[in-house]
C-alpha cells in the first residue's frame, strides 16, 4: 500500500506509473487525524451493526474482530492527537456531520450490502488516508499509515460476501450495481479531506492521478469478489 | 476480585466472611468459557449501540473504548476455546437464546437505562465469572480472571450516569428503580451457569452466600452513583 517501499514487483511492472507527489495537498495534521480517526469510528459503528444482523455466530464472530480492527485504528489515530496535545472530540467534530452522513448514504438495504460497504469504503479510504500521511511532517505519517494500512479483518467480509454472491446471482448483480453507487460517495469524501484553496481547485489534473489509484485498487476489490465494477 | 490473593483489608475487615467454595457447582470448561464469551459479545453490542445514540463525541468516544475493552474480553475467551480445541461457534450457541433474551430485557427505554444495565450487569456477571473460574482445572481459571477483571472502560459509564443523575431527580429514581429490576434477570443468567444437578438444587444455602456476596458488589456500584440499590 505504500508503494515508496521497495518491494518485488507484480508480473508487468507497474513502475511505468509514477507516483505522484500529493504532499502539498495534505491537510494539517490535527484535522488529517481527525476525519481519519471519526472515520474508523463510523465503521466501527457500521461493522458493530453488522455484528448484531449476522446470520450466524461464526459470522457475528468475525465481524467483531473486524470491528474491533477499525476500533483499534480510531484508538490508535486518538492517541496521536493527545499526543500532539489536541483534544479529540474537537478535531473530530468538523468531520461528523459530513461522515454521518457518508455512512447514512453506504448503510444499504440489507446485511449485504452494509457489507460490502464496509469492505469497499473501509478499503478505499483507509487507502487514501495511507496515501495522504506521505505529506504529513515527523513521524506521525508512518505511524498513521502503519495504523490505517491493516487490513486484517476484512477477510470476514470477502467470505460471508463471495458465498453469498455463489449461492445467488441476482444478489452478485445488485452488489456490484451497490458497489458502483459507493464510489462516487467516498471520493467525495476523500476529497474533502484535501485543503483546497481556489486556486489549486483549478488543477483537477494533479487530484486525479490519486484518484484513478485509488480507483484500480477498489476494481482489485471488486474483482476478488466476482463483481464487475 | 480475586479475594484469594493477599491484599490490604479496607477498614471494617471483611475476613469474618469465609469465602464460600462453589469449585463443584463449576461448570466444565468449554461451556464456561462459551457462556462468558457470549456474554461479552453481547456486552460489545450493547456498548456499540450506545455508541452510535451518544449525545456528544467525548461521550462516544469514551463508550466506544467500554466496548472495545467488552470485545477484548470476548476475543480472549475465544482464544482460550480454541486452546483447547474447541469451536467457539459451537461452544457459545448453546448460550445464545437465553442471553440475547436477557440482552433485550436489559436494553432499557433509553441510552441511561441501557448505560445502567451495561454497568450493572457487566460488573455482576464479570464478578460471577471471576467466582466460577476459581473452580476451573489448570492454567485457564487465572488466564479467565484477569480477563474478565479487567473494569477499565466503566468509568465513561459512571461518569455519564453521575452527571445525567446530578442533573435530573427523576431520572435517578427511575434509574433506580431500574438497577433493582435488573438485578434478578442478572442472577438468573448467573444461576444457569452452574451445573445444579437435581440433588443440588435442594442445597440452595450454598449457593445463596455467593450471591449475596455479588449483591453487596452491585449495591456498592448503585451506591457509587447515588442510587438506592
Amino acid at each position: 500500500m505504500r508503494s515508496e517501499i521497495p518491494r518485488l514487483q507484480a508480473r508487468g511492472s507497474q513502475r511505468a506509473t509514477k507516483k505522484v507527489d500529493i504532499s502539498d495537498l495534505t491537510p494539517e495534521v490535527l484535522p488529517y487525524l481527525g476525519q481519519a480517526a471519526y472515520f474508523e469510528l463510523s465503521m466501527f459503528e457500521s461493522l458493530a451493526g453488522a455484528v448484531t444482523t449476522a446470520p450466524d455466530l461464526a459470522a457475528r464472530e468475525g465481524l467483531s474482530a473486524a470491528a474491533g480492527r477499525a476500533l483499534a485504528k480510531h484508538h490508535g489515530l486518538i492517541t496521536e492527537i493527545r499526543r500532539r496535545g489536541g483534544e479529540p472530540a474537537t478535531e473530530m467534530a468538523p468531520f461528523a456531520p459530513a461522515l454521518d452522513r457518508y455512512r447514512q448514504q453506504i448503510t444499504g438495504a440489507d446485511w449485504y450490502e452494509t457489507l460490502l460497504s464496509c469492505y469497499l469504503a473501509g478499503g478505499l479510504l483507509d487507502d487514501f488516508f495511507v496515501r495522504l500521511s506521505d505529506g504529513l511532517p515527523g513521524d506521525v505519517g508512518p505511524r498513521a499509515a502503519q495504523l490505517l494500512a491493516e487490513a486484517g479483518g476484512t477477510d470476514v467480509l470477502v467470505r460471508e460476501l463471495k458465498a453469498a454472491i455463489a449461492a445467488d446471482p441476482t444478489l452478485a448483480s445488485r452488489l456490484a450495481m451497490w458497489g458502483r453507487r459507493l464510489v462516487g460517495d467516498t471520493l467525495l469524501i476523500a476529497r474533502s479531506a484535501m485543503p483546497l484553496s481556489a486556486a489549486e481547485r483549478a488543477e483537477e489534473s494533479r487530484i486525479e492521478p490519486v484518484f484513478t489509484e485509488l480507483i484500480a485498487a477498489h476494481t482489485r476489490r471488486m474483482d476478488g469478489l466476482g463483481l464487475t465494477a
